[in-house]
């Protein structure tokens, strides 16, 4: 079992999709079913017992010697227009890990099960992390009125996906037996091509704001009124543009990003009268993050009252960071230098399955080096070295997984 | 005749429509004959002699003691979800005054041509100044095979409107008996407003320069590429939004302004790879408009390198200033003395129908006061007394127009 099968599986993996010429699947899709069956397949192939859970994650199991379980993941829907390795390459990766176990029909002293988590990206429902949130037990059952474009809610979608909807907040997969959880995942942006590094160990996933931000000045002729009087939203909207990204610079690891900015009414001879645009803000430490964007809000109000335009300012997310488990993050990084690769570690500033299974076990996750650290895209790719590094990593991580009192706080106080 | 009846004239006016519930009266548009019809109607009733031009611009002629002909006029048409009072005004205000000669059985030694022009807007064809063009014999032909939304010609528009598409380019009015052009129009800004002044004598129809601006960084995922190795096309164009409004505010005059600004792929997570926006920059001084708008495009590049965001630059579109005739001006402003205004002289940062007709003519126009200088908007407002002025100052203008030697050069090469 090596790099090369790993890379053909994605390959064949990236051919199915609800849209031909583009790869697209989303939670529920005829394409997710089709993906499900085709990774089942695999994991039966290394020898894993398959099955779905009640909203449809993808399970393999591959008993151990003894009774814990270790738990690896990530997941199979896309986004619109995807790559073929943003998730799907940490579940082939695991899957490739136990084939190797399994060819040399070796048990670990604890079972591994493998999820392939039925929707990280919420391209349907805007439901993200809903696979994973179902496998933690921190499902919201107001989502299942969620509507989808077509007017499909969550719950006939769960159901037409041979789900159930009333079993998603059953409390999911948690369990005594749970000794931690790993994701493989690519990075998704530059850091460690930079570094010229194959693979590194995520120090935590980032905590990040969303904010909606709406300004409200006033609208005019281009060439009627002066300057001196101009009440412009999208002047306004510059300052603040460069506020966040200044912001964010100052501090070191944080990111801030307008990705989204739409200035009404939009026409090349009148003045803006309204800007709405998006501020989001990201780092390892949540409370840096609040005071940068307690400082943001300030600087959009004083600028905002220095042009006369109104400030609207709405939370719209705000997630917390979540560090991974130091112990199974040591592992992560032992098994790194035992291949001979230094060890770097780094904040994720995507959000990954990760965060949300971290409710019900100790997370740790390991970075592949991506080219160009593009992702959502068609253009996304992983070198198969890359791969081969990562597959002798986690294999190594696996055998070093502690099963007893070190695995961590939360399986310590399972054994208690 | 007063100013009431010019007011509900142009109530009467605003609820001619194509569309139900805003005004909306484009080039050809049934709305538009019904308007020419109703101004039509009010021009015979004032004594005039009325006809269509082959684009169909309205016509009214009062005839006169003398040779020449002074022309008033301004146009009928009207922007989507307009006001009732840019354009349709500056005619009804010229039709009074022709009402109040008739009503005295009163001739002025020259003849009076009221001009309602079909398109000045450019609503449906993009053809700003299309009446005028033509009526200052400046059409340019290669615009009959323009088509509006729907696929109709120009050409075709032409003749469904009863005009002669082959004879729009046949020189339009001109002739020797042309004395000069006087325009009243809604100042559409405020500086009138600001100064108390109900009326202004227009020194001249600013340049303007329209330039579409393409920034090209790379796009990127908001959470994992770090600050220091954007390319981010927002914050370079967040730049050039303050570049243009402070390079504007320096020089006495100009305006400048970002109107419309799309920025790429514009997701809230992702760093926007491409804007596009439109530059809109004016001032009566032809030297100072090029001067900054060269300055603009230094700043523009060197800002661009800064952050390894291409920079596309493209003139859209580059008119030069129309001073307005000091003879008739001055006129003008005698007019405005004598019915006890202060004079305020000032420019026009929008462009009128004025400027094409300075082709052909000495032009001068006054302004009317305009409720918050708010036009292109159903809001538009202008107050009865201040038309009550207009009304007084042009019938005033009309009668210190001089027929000789001193009416301005060209008229001078007609008499001698």
């Amino acid at each position: 079992m090596d790099a090369a099968t790993v890379m053909a599986r994605a390959d064949a993996l990236g051919a199915v999709s609800e849209e031909p010429g583009v790869l697209m699947r989303s939670y529920g899709s005829a394409a997710m079913a089709r993906a499900n069956e085709l990774v089942g397949g695999w994991m039966r192939d290394a020898g894993m017992e398959v099955w779905r859970d009640a909203v449809g994650n993808l399970i393999g199991r591959y008993d151990g010697s003894g009774p814990g379980t270790f738990l690896l993941g990530s997941h199979l829907d896309t986004v619109r227009d995807a790559g073929r390795y943003d998730g799907p390459l940490g579940v082939l990766i695991a899957v490739a890990a136990v084939e190797r176990l399994h060819a040399r029909e070796e048990r670990l002293p604890f079972a591994v099960e493998i999820v392939g988590f039925a929707d990280e990206e919420g391209l349907r429902f805007g439901t993200t992390y809903l696979g994973s949130s179902v496998f933690a037990g921190c499902f919201e059952p107001r989502l299942l009125d969620v509507r989808d474009a077509d007017g499909t809610s969550l719950a006939d979608a769960v159901r037409d996906f041979g789900g159930d909807p009333d079993r998603l907040a059953d409390g999911g997969r948690g369990g005594d037996d749970v000794l931690g959880y790993g994701e493989v995942h690519i990075e998704q942006g530059p850091v460690l091509e930079r570094r010229g590094l194959p693979v590194g160990v995520v120090s935590a996933i980032a905590g990040q704001s969303r904010i909606a931000v709406a300004l409200r000045g006033e609208a005019g002729h281009a060439g009627t009124v002066p300057m001196a009087g101009r009440r412009d939203a999208l002047c306004a909207a510059a300052e603040l543009v460069l506020a966040v990204e200044r912001t964010a610079a100052e501090e070191p690891g944080m990111v801030g990003t307008v990705g989204r900015l739409v200035a009404s009414p939009g026409a090349g001879n009148v003045i803006p009268g309204a800007v709405e645009l998006s501020i989001d803000l990201r780092h390892r430490d949540d409370d840096a993050r609040r005071r940068a964007l307690a400082a943001l809000r300030a600087e959009a109000e004083r600028l905002g009252a220095a042009r006369g335009v109104e400030v609207g300012w709405e939370v719209r997310q705000e997630c917390g960071a979540v560090p991974a488990d130091p112990a199974l993050s040591d592992r992560f990084a032992a098994a790194v230098e035992a291949v001979g690769v230094p060890v770097e570690r780094l904040p994720s500033g995507a959000g990954h399955d990760a965060a949300a299974v971290a409710a019900v076990a100790p997370v740790a996750m390991l970075f592949v080096r991506c080219v160009g650290g593009v992702s959502h895209s068609p253009a996304e790719a992983v070198e198969e070295p890359d791969v081969g590094v990562a597959l002798d990593v986690l294999e190594r991580f696996l055998r070093g997984v502690d099963t007893g009192a070190g695995a961590g706080a939360r399986a310590e106080g399972v054994r208690a």
